[in-house]
Parts: structure tokens; C-alpha cells; sequence
């Protein structure tokens, strides 16, 4: 059975996982058999109002309370996870991959990325592990990967500037409707847009089940 | 196109909707071509720590924030929704349905339904629109069809303490296996376990697919 590492960053898109990336994720993987290892960083989040899209000044959650919600409960704190106890690893996307993960939705291009999301991500890919991200999650894996100067390949569908900004920090961007996925053999790494460009949760999920498919037939 | 009316109760099942059950049940719906009304009462929650278990002393949130991030921001007050506007209505499960749209997570068969969720079940049983309840909420159906004296059928898996329950608040109910469905059709009620039973998410995924497809059928 296969072992897959998720990456949670929050619980809702504009603080932290996009809730709906994530569940389809699950099931898909759920549906091919795999076993799923979910994690978060414990780190806080920032609190946005989903019924307004406004922040709540001052407010803080958990990153790794927030995330045991789309878990039930079955997750792990990211530092104790090591490549070596995973098949191949996910990160679904959501603002919570671009503000928790990393800061790319504050900073872009110079952005950090959390210390042991960025570990992490370095120990698959240098263990010749398959490795997917969605919707804006490849940004941080561009700035790992740009960081180690290991030319890749991703995708964050269409969008210029944002595709500006992989680029700046290494990556090769390639443009890919929202029901599609790049795919770079070389360094086994998978992207899709999913709500980078979907209308509506239908489009997300084809996407992210082929993407799923992908990552499995890679291992 | 039909338009579903969609009953969220927050975000994360110990203290709000079920939230692989509320995704699975959008994805399904946004499959067949449904439009998707998703709504949830303005009260406040009681936070449950999701990586705990535990209530967090002394804390509350909105439902209908809460809710809105499994709704990516679409969505509405229940008390501004009539049953004139939706073809049918679907209720996910998680503890928030018995906790906050009714309390009968805490006073079993006495429990009390939030009114403007009666009002709507009452509305949409009485235009014979089909009502689907997954999990826990068919709880909330047997209150308020009971209070009305109408007899009618439901299952929330095989629990009997809960089955019990259901009977006392004149339900007649009908166990059921994880990815089956119980369908009323005098009422047009259809029910389905989800999570009161399944032990994974694609067991959940089954019964609340087969529960959307015959929701629809019903219209």
C-alpha cells in the first residue's frame, strides 16, 4: 500500500488549506488505496472572515488545529515526518500554502518557506520520491527547488504574474488549463491549477484526481 | 438546471459540519449539473479543539462564518432561503447538525431545532420536495416530522442507542450499511450513515453519492 504525505496549511482558502482541494485529494487517494499520512506545521495563522474575505485584526488559529478539522483529528506535526517514512508526498493549495507554508503571498519571489515544509520537500525530491502540488502550492516548491538551483518544471495555470514569479525564482512555468496537470518525469514533480482557474469544484477535481493518478502510477 | 438547497452547521465535525460529507456532497451535486444553495444559520458554536477532541473552554465562533469556509464565501443566512426557492434540500452530518442546528447532541429526543431550519424541512416536506439528511442529521428530521405527528422513515446507520432516539421522537427507523441509503418515498426523505459508520472517507463518499444521484431523481 502506498504511503502519502499530505500538507495541510489551515482550514479554509483564504487562511489556510482550500478545503475542497484537500478533500478531493483525500478521496482520490482514498479510492486508489493509499494510505495517507496528513501534516501540518505548528505554526498560527491569520484569521480571515470567510463570509466577507475581510481579516480579523488581530486574530490567530493554530495551523495544526486548524488542519486536524479537514483530518478529523489524524495528523501529525510536519517536523516528526521524514521522507523516508513516505512513498510520496502532496500539497493541495490555498492561501494557507502561500501565507503558512511559506510568505510568497506577502513577499513573492523572495519569499521563505517554513523551515521544515522546505526540508521536507528536499528530502523527496533528492529521494527521487514523486511529489504533486496544486493551485498555488507549487509556488513554494519553486522557491525550495530554485534555492538548491535544480531546474523543474511547474505549473499555476495561466495567471502572468504569478507565473512571473516561479520563474524568478527558478522555476519553468508551463501553462495548463484548469482540468489538466504538467508533469516533470525528471524530477517527479506534478502541478495543477485546480482553483487557480476552476469555476466551480467539478473542474478543481478533475484536475486534482489526475493529478492523484499521476503521482501513484509514479511511485 | 435544479437548485439544491445545501444546510451547513460550521466547519469540522466535533464542532461543526462534517467536511469531507459537505465537500463530497457539493462535488457530487456540481457533477450532475445542480445548482448548489448553500446556507447555514447565523448562531454562534461551541469550539472543539480538532486535534485534542476537546472543547476549548469559553470559546465561540459563527456557524455561518464558519460554514463559509467550506463554502468558499457563497453563502447565505437560512433565514433569508423558502422552500419556493430550491427544488430539494440536503443536510451533511458532523456534530455540528446535533449541536447547532438542534441541540440534540446535548438533550437526545427533547432536543430543539434551530427554528429557521424547522421551518425550512417543514416547508420542503410540505411542497413533497426531497429532503436528503446524511450521518447525524437525520436527528434534526425526526424532531421536527415528529412534532408535525407525520410518520416517516430514516436511518442513521446501525447505533441503537441513537435508532432509539430516533423512534422516541416517532421516526420509524431502518438500519443500514455505510454505503447504503434508506429512501422514504411517501416522504421523499432520503437518508445515508456517512461517517456514523464509515471507517474511511471513500466508504462515506459511496452512500452520500448514491444519496445525491436518488435526491435528484426524486425532483
Amino acid at each position: 500500500m502506498a504511503k502519502v504525505g499530505v500538507i495541510l496549511s489551515g482550514c479554509g482558502v483564504y487562511d489556510g488549506s482550500e478545503i475542497h482541494e484537500a478533500v478531493i485529494t483525500l478521496l482520490a487517494l482514498d479510492r486508489a488505496g493509499a494510505e495517507v499520512v496528513m501534516m501540518a506545521p505548528d505554526v498560527e495563522l491569520a484569521v480571515v472572515n470567510h463570509l466577507t474575505g475581510e481579516p480579523v485584526e488581530g486574530a490567530t488559529r493554530s495551523v495544526l488545529e486548524e488542519s486536524a478539522r479537514i483530518a478529523r483529528g489524524n495528523i501529525t506535526d510536519i517536523k516528526k515526518i521524514k521522507a523516508a517514512d513516505l512513498d510520496a508526498l502532496m500539497i493541495p493549495g490555498g492561501f494557507g500554502a502561500a501565507k503558512n507554508l511559506c510568505d510568497f503571498a506577502f513577499t513573492g519571489p523572495d519569499c521563505e518557506v517554513n523551515p521544515e515544509v522546505a526540508r521536507l520537500v528536499k528530502e523527496i525530491v533528492a529521494a527521487r520520491k514523486p511529489l504533486a502540488a496544486v493551485c498555488i502550492a507549487p509556488a513554494l516548491v519553486a522557491r525550495v527547488l530554485g534555492k538548491e538551483q535544480l531546474p523543474h518544471q511547474l505549473t499555476i495555470g495561466t495567471d502572468k504574474d504569478v507565473a512571473a514569479a516561479l520563474t524568478a525564482m527558478g522555476a519553468t512555468h508551463v501553462a495548463c488549463p484548469v482540468e489538466e496537470l504538467v508533469i516533470d518525469k525528471e524530477n517527479k514533480i506534478i502541478s495543477s491549477p485546480a482553483y487557480m482557474l476552476a469555476g466551480r469544484i467539478s473542474e478543481a477535481a478533475t484536475g486534482i484526481e489526475k493529478t492523484v493518478a499521476a503521482l501513484l502510477e509514479m511511485i
